[in-house]
């Protein structure tokens, strides 16, 4: 598999945060990172107000590998209305949307090779009638994918976890968990690492839910009547899964040589040892769609937002994960 | 304030464990590992059939500093019958209790300068008729405290953390914080850090329960009804404290270096970036008693007792620690 991807879309997501310039700073340093191109999707203002490089609009996503060395590719997603980095607007909301639409639609085309989406403002797309959770839940719906089905991944050098509930109050998250929607996630994480990351056999470490990983039902029967069961279902598959393990030893160097991704039963399970070992370059990835979709594993950050102060690690490392995966679904069909 | 201090007592922890094996490694390299003058309290058959090197028997803790360098200090306690390595018995369980049970009496009188426990295997200990959840709530009562006015801190090289709850099934959690509840933990780490640490304006981080800190209740109400109302109260006190945070962004780097200690809401919250940070060497201290007290944070480990295999570095560090803390609480009064 030696021809070319086609370049990678990456959405600015909301021009007041910090998407931009970061996106801005991973084209400054594309060789340094070891970028492969990519074309930025959203509103050249929002660029050229923080940064001082060569911006080359480009209409097609063809033109894109022959001028990368030239100037930040960009198709252009105009906002209305002047964009002010730190000052969140609803026009800037719409063109965020607008972007992340765009980019959605060329890796669904195939005339951009992945889609990595930029940090947008969740409480300014719900004032516009965004009625998503967030873009993971967007994307899913645009490639015609249950939410159910998806598996968002959080990835690091080191560690890859996926969490099986997300975003609801942990009291709510026992009565959330069931044998099925385990499975589904652990399939999803499964057939992932598979065709994104090219492991064959791929090996899953399942969390339990409880301290100790409830003790043989003395902290907590969820391990015994939902997550065993889930476990055998999946073994009898033919996959390789382990578990319910103790959450707390599972995440040291050692026991994470052990398996390819961890499956968590809550949001902090799975993203309190992400960011305590990789904070700066953590991805976020969807599994279970049909093109490969991965964003930097952090927020708009608005308090920093046209400061030039913004890290652009998570940014790399998104694009550079978005490229690795798709030359894997290319390989493996 | 430079008088030696009295020697430190270590209980061997279950006969059949690891405990003896890993304090007689911190023996052997006690100079490499800088370790001050220790005794340990025990079965003297535990060490002798997993270790080769010389055992000092002493009576009283006045002879371990002279003996030290001759042999391991012990003071025997015998369990009936024999021990062998890997195979817990009821009579290892007593014997792990009255070792217990000396070990803290040493250090509540002043002979030794604080106590280091091993690990016990909690269900003999259960079958013997111990009431307790575990070493640290018989630790507290001995020393007259209620177990709700003491704090389990896990401490790394580069982060301490103190769970609210400890071993209760995670749905349990919500229902079992209290502003009281939060604040007492907190009060117990505080002055934990100034009179153990020698910290004198101590930084308390306060974990949120839910993801994103239940992002203005959205995702939950605990923060906004139990845990704010518990800070401000802290901060009238004239504490340090902030919070509640979102747990997942608490435990990297440069956050870490913005506190001193966080308290979380639950066991796995405490312990995931503990020992995904530090799993080699996590100490477990007893904040709020009297006495000095820290065990290392692992277990018995049976399926590698007698094998030479245990890793004596959390051990060590909770020797080292407990030496520290001891000196700070000397100079403290």
């Amino acid at each position: 598999m030696n021809s070319p991807l086609p370049p990678l879309a990456v959405s600015l997501g909301d021009p007041a945060g910090i998407g931009p310039e970061v996106v801005a700073k991973c084209w400054d340093s594309r060789h340094a990172l070891g970028l492969p191109p990519f074309v930025a999707v959203g509103d050249p203002r929002s660029l050229s107000e923080i940064w001082d490089g060569p911006i080359a609009i480009v209409t097609d996503p063809r033109e894109v590998a022959p001028a990368f060395d030239q100037g930040l590719p960009l198709l252009a997603v105009a906002a209305a209305g002047a964009s002010v980095a730190g000052q969140p607007t609803t026009a800037g909301a719409h063109c965020s949307l607008d972007s992340l639409e765009l980019a959605v639609g060329l890796a669904r085309s195939g005339s951009c090779a992945a889609v990595v989406t930029g940090p947008v403002a969740k409480h300014q797309l719900y004032a516009i009638g965004f009625t998503h959770p967030g873009q993971t839940e967007f994307v899913a719906e645009r490639c015609g994918v249950s939410p159910g089905n998806v598996a968002m991944m959080l990835a690091g050098p080191t560690l890859r976890t996926v969490p099986v509930t997300t975003h609801v109050a942990l009291r709510d998250v026992p009565d959330m968990l069931s044998p099925a929607l385990i499975e589904a996630r652990a399939r999803a994480t499964l057939r992932g690492l598979q065709r994104q990351f090219g492991i064959e056999e791929p090996r899953l470490a399942v969390a339990g839910l409880n301290p100790h990983a409830g003790e043989n039902g003395a902290l907590g029967r969820e391990e015994i009547e939902l997550i065993a069961p889930a476990i055998e279902t999946l073994r009898a598959e033919g996959w390789l899964v382990e578990g319910p393990l103790p959450a707390d030893t599972m995440f040291h160097a050692s026991a994470r040589a052990r398996y390819d991704a961890a499956l968590c039963m809550y949001h902090d399970q799975a993203l309190i040892p992400l960011k305590a070992l990789h904070f700066e370059e953590g991805v976020n990835l969807t599994l279970g769609l049909p093109i490969v979709r991965t964003a930097p594993d952090h927020g708009t950050a608005f308090d920093i937002a046209g400061e030039d102060r913004a890290d652009p690690r998570a940014m790399a490392a998104a694009i550079r994960m978005a490229a690795s995966c798709a030359r894997y679904r290319a390989l493996n069909g």
